[in-house]
């Protein structure tokens, strides 16, 4: 069984207004192990730049994808074809829905995975298309909180310890300061990144 | 032994800027078991107002409170009082820290906690001031994912599935569709929020 695609398919993105919880939740589907980032509403070639930018410097691959408004994408991955001619598995994170620890050891893992994160208004279709409706505690906090702890949950432990392949800049773990080894040029550095 | 303070101090906070990500990280102090959620740099009555808002309707007593540029207020609360006349435990949340997992069972729990998060900018008197600088992932995330993780893996997995006294609106989780119980109505009710 190879890896599975876990796709991270945010909805309603409005350019004006959202670009940085939406970077937030780009870095954190790459920080933890999403092979794509999909983009629903506005388009935003700034923001995939962005993105593209981390991968150069940190490493990694994630792939960005603008899929228009969403739920046509949606239908077809959770009904019909997850890019292999069969249906994957979608999971929505929201704050209705059922205990996160409790919902993902029923979620099969041979299939791909996309798990959507919603706007400001969350059409109605989308509850009925996912396969599970998950709720990262019943509170109203943050997508970006939510789409972390269910992906750490998804993946274990390991999720915040990856590796990222190709990478230029690699930060060590430090007890004070800011220790930043630059492949390119072989040498330590600081850097101004936070 | 009595629960300690739990206090978040967010830094560098710029009104025209943060304010939706501000507010996630308070709304995850909040769900996730903060006692304190404290602003540094700008003030913002209506960010405050807003989570009071969220008390008033989902339970909980989460105080919020501005401290000036925060700095004095941090080391006031790591060397000399942190309340009570004895010095509290400081964690600072950074890319450039020790795994937190592995930070974690080091820290003392009997006394007042901060963790801080940082602005665009941290000046290196927090990494000085600070008992624990702690990563979570050495990747460029998201700061409200970092907050949502240490606090998760501090509290335990119950720290997603807090109850809170005197809620007005309480969740019923829901495999499909949103199910808001309103105790002042007593009555199941369908509800906007996302």
């Amino acid at each position: 069984m190879t890896a599975q695609a876990f796709n991270v398919l945010r909805l309603g993105y409005r350019k004006g207004r959202d670009p940085r919880i939406t970077t937030h939740l780009a870095l954190v589907s790459r920080a933890l192990g999403a092979t794509d980032f999909l983009l629903a509403g506005d388009e935003d070639e700034g923001l995939f730049d962005n993105l593209q930018s981390v991968n150069d410097r940190f490493g990694g691959s994630m792939n960005c994808e603008h899929v228009g408004a969403g739920l046509g994408w949606l239908k077809r991955f959770s009904t019909a074809d997850a890019g292999d001619g069969e249906p994957g598995v979608t999971v929505h994170l929201t704050m209705y829905g059922e205990p996160y620890r409790s919902v993902i050891p029923r979620i099969r893992r041979d299939r791909p995975v996309t798990v959507v994160v919603g706007g400001a208004k969350v059409p109605s279709d989308v509850f009925e298309h996912a396969h599970y409706n998950v709720a990262v505690g019943n509170q109203p906090h943050s997508e970006v909180a939510a789409l972390a702890l269910f992906m750490e949950a998804w993946f274990g432990e390991g999720g915040t310890e990856r590796h990222f392949p190709e990478a230029r800049l690699v930060i060590e773990p430090s007890a004070r300061g800011k220790a930043v080894h630059d492949n390119e040029r072989d040498e330590e550095s600081e850097d101004s990144l936070t």
